[in-house]
C-alpha cells in the first residue's frame, strides 16, 4: 500500500473496515485513537499502549504550542521520536482547544488570537500557523484549522462554518510536507443543511480524509446521530471519516454503523483518573465501599493487564490511598474496552454481521443504565 | 535450600555475598528493597518491579493496619495476592511510622497508643498486635516491634533500648506461622557500649536474621557508620543483616563494606516524585531548564527503560507539564540505580575486588559532590 491509502477489506451497511496506510505503519479501521493531550497518554508508557494494541495515537497541537513548543519538539526529532510512540500518530489542529480551554479569544478572518491557559500570554493562531507547527510536530495524520462554534446557534453556526471553508483552502496552500495526510473538518452544528453544505465544500477540496468537528459538544445524542447521518451521505465513502472527540462505548458503535472509521477522546484516560471503569455493561465506580472486599477482577471476561492481575478490592484500596497506580491500572483497563470495542466491530464487519453485534451490545449498555448497581 | 536458610556465596572484608531462602523465592544479598508502602511501589505496577530484577519488596504495617486493614488483606489472600508481587516480602513492624508519623504518642511497657495519621482516631499497637498484622499480612520477613529513639539522646535510647528487648522476647513468643522468619531489631542510638548490648542481647534470641534499627535518623554519617561496625562485629556472621531505611548509593556502598545484606529505602521512589533522577554520578534535578534541549538519557551507560528510550528533554517536558508519567519513568530509573548497584557490589564481592570497586564507585559519587553541574 502507498502512504495514504484507504483500502475497504469489507463493508456491512454503511460501516467499513478498511486499512489506512501511513509513514508509521496501517491503521486498522475502526480504529479507538488514545489521547496523549501533551505527548504522553496520561498516565501509561508507550510500552502499555503498544500491549493494549493501539495503532494510532492523538496529541494535541494547542498544547504542544504552548509547552514546550513545537520548534522544540522538532529539533528533538519530531513527536514520535520525542515521546517515543513508533506507530502512527495524529494531530489536531488547535482549533477546538482555542475555543474550549482559552479564557480570551478574538477571532477574525485571519487567525485567532488568545490567552494561554498556561501563563496567560496572548498567542495566535492562524491556518497557516497550525499547519506549520503539525508540520514541526510531525503527526501522519494533521487536521485543518477549524471554528468550533456553538452547535445550537444558527447565525454563530453559519458563520463559523464559511471562515472553516476559507481556512481549510489556506491551510492546503500551507502544507509542504509530503509524508502528512491533512484532513478537513466538517462544521455547521446541529444544523442540516449547513452540514450537507459543508460536507460538499470540503469533500471538493481533495482532502485524503475526512473529520466530523464540533459534535459531542452540548447537543443531544439524537442531534449528534442525525447528524452524522447526514455528512456521510455526502462524504466520499472511498476516504476515511473521523469523527473527533467522541468515545463512548455508545457512541463508537453507532458512529461505526454510520460509517465512522477513526474516534478518539479522553473519556478512558479521564474518567480513570476519576476512580471511573469503563466496562462492557457500563461505567463502576471503584471507590464505591461495595467493592472493598470484592475478590472479582473488574470484569471477569476482560483480558487486559489490570483485570488479568487485580482485584476490585485492591484498585479500590488504591483509589483511598490516593496512589498513582489506580490511574494508571484503570486507564489500561478503560482503553483496552474502547480498543477492544472497536477491533470487535471491525471483525463483526468482516463477517457480516453487524447490526446482531452492535444489538447485543448495546443491549448490555441499556441493561447497565437501568440497573440499580453493577454486580 | 530450606526455608531461611542463609547460605554466603562468598565472602571478601568484612562483606559477604549471599543466598536468603524464603517460601517465595531466593533472595540474592546484597540486596536493596524497594518500599511499597501501601502495597504499591508508588506509581509503579509489579510488571516494572519484575523488568527491573527487583528480589524483595518492603510494605508497611502501620499504614496497611491503618488503611485497608491487616484482615481485609488476609481475607483476600495475603499481601502477595492483594498486591500480585509473587516474589519475596518484607514488613516492618509498625514501630518507626508510629514514631515519624503520628502526631500524638503515649509508649507503656505494654505498648504504644497512636492517634492515625489518616483519620484522627486512636489505634493501638504492642508487640504481639504487631507479630498478628504480620502474619495476616503474611510477608516472608517480619520484623520485632521497636522503640525508635532519638539516636542522640543517651538516656531515651537506653530506656527504648530495653524495652525494645522486652518487646523483642513477646515478639518471638507471640509469633505463631511457620511460613514467617522474623528478624530481631538492634537500637541503641549512637551510643557504642549500647548497642553493644543491644546487639548481644538481640542475638542470643535466636532470630534467623537481625535489622540495625533507629539509624539515618538524624545522626551524622561517620556515627551512622560506626554504629554499623559495632553492632557487626557483635552480630552472629551466619545469619543476614538488614540495615534498616538505609538507601543512599554512598550508604549502600559503606554498608556493604561492613558487612550488611538487605537495605530498604522511599528514597528513590520519593526523590523521583520530586523530578530528581539518582545516578552513578549523583544527582540530577529533571527540572533543571538546562535540560530543555537535551537529548541524552539522564545516564549514556544505564540500561534502565527510560534512559534506553527517553531523552532529558522528554522528562523535564513530562515534569514542567506535571505529568504523572515522569514519577513513573523516574521511579524505574532511580529503583534501577540501587537494585543495579547491589547487584554489582554482589558481583564485586564474589570476584574478590570490592574495595576497589567501592572506591571507583565513591569516586564517581564524589566527583559529582564537588562539580558545579551535572553534565
Amino acid at each position: 500500500m502507498t502512504n495514504f491509502e484507504f483500502k475497504q477489506v469489507a463493508v456491512d451497511g454503511h460501516a467499513r473496515a478498511g486499512e489506512f496506510s501511513t509513514p508509521h505503519g496501517v491503521i486498522h479501521t475502526p480504529i479507538f485513537a488514545p489521547v496523549g493531550t501533551q505527548a504522553t497518554v496520561k498516565s501509561l508508557t508507550p510500552t502499555h499502549l503498544e500491549d493494549l494494541g493501539a495503532e494510532l495515537v492523538l496529541s494535541n497541537t494547542y498544547h504542544l504550542f504552548l509547552r514546550p513548543g513545537d520548534e522544540l519538539v522538532q529539533r528533538i526529532g519530531g513527536l514520535h521520536q520525542f515521546m517515543q510512540w513508533p506507530k502512527p500518530m495524529l494531530t489536531d489542529s488547535g482549533g477546538f482547544q482555542v475555543f474550549s480551554l482559552s479564557k480570551m479569544r478574538k477571532i477574525d478572518e485571519d487567525g485567532v488570537s488568545f490567552k494561554s491557559h498556561i501563563d496567560g500570554s496572548m498567542k495566535r493562531l492562524t491556518p497557516e500557523s497550525s499547519i506549520k507547527i503539525q508540520e514541526n510536530l510531525g503527526a501522519d495524520i494533521i487536521m485543518a484549522f477549524d471554528e468550533c462554534s456553538d452547535p445550537l446557534d444558527r447565525n454563530y453556526a453559519e458563520q463559523a462554518m464559511g471562515r472553516t471553508h476559507r481556512w481549510a483552502e489556506r491551510c492546503l496552500q500551507a502544507k509542504q510536507r509530503q509524508d502528512q495526510a491533512l484532513f478537513g473538518i466538517v462544521q455547521g452544528g446541529i444544523f442540516p443543511e449547513l452540514r450537507q453544505e459543508s460536507a460538499r465544500v470540503i469533500s471538493s477540496m481533495g482532502f485524503p480524509g475526512h473529520a466530523i468537528g464540533g459534535l459531542s459538544v452540548g447537543e443531544s445524542k439524537a442531534d449528534m446521530y442525525a447528524t452524522i447521518e447526514i455528512v456521510n451521505q455526502v462524504l466520499p465513502p472511498e476516504k476515511p471519516r473521523y469523527l473527533m472527540g467522541v468515545g463512548t462505548p455508545e457512541d463508537l458503535i453507532e458512529g461505526v454503523l454510520r460509517g465512522i472509521d477513526i474516534f478518539d477522546c479522553v473519556l478512558p484516560t479521564r474518567l480513570a483518573r476519576h476512580n471511573s471503569a469503563m466496562t462492557r455493561f457500563g461505567r463502576l465506580n471503584l471507590m464505591n465501599a461495595g467493592f472493598a472486599e470484592d475478590h472479582r477482577p473488574i470484569d471477569e471476561e476482560c483480558s487486559c493487564y489490570t483485570c488479568r492481575t487485580f482485584t476490585r478490592a485492591y484498585l479500590r484500596h488504591l483509589i483511598v490511598a490516593k496512589e498513582m497506580l489506580a490511574s494508571t491500572l484503570l486507564s489500561i483497563h478503560n482503553l483496552h474496552t474502547l480498543l477492544e470495542l472497536a477491533r470487535n466491530l471491525r471483525q463483526a464487519i468482516i463477517e457480516g454481521r453487524l447490526q446482531s453485534f452492535a444489538d447485543e451490545a448495546m443491549a448490555k449498555l441499556e441493561i447497565a443504565r437501568t440497573k440499580e448497581k453493577y454486580v
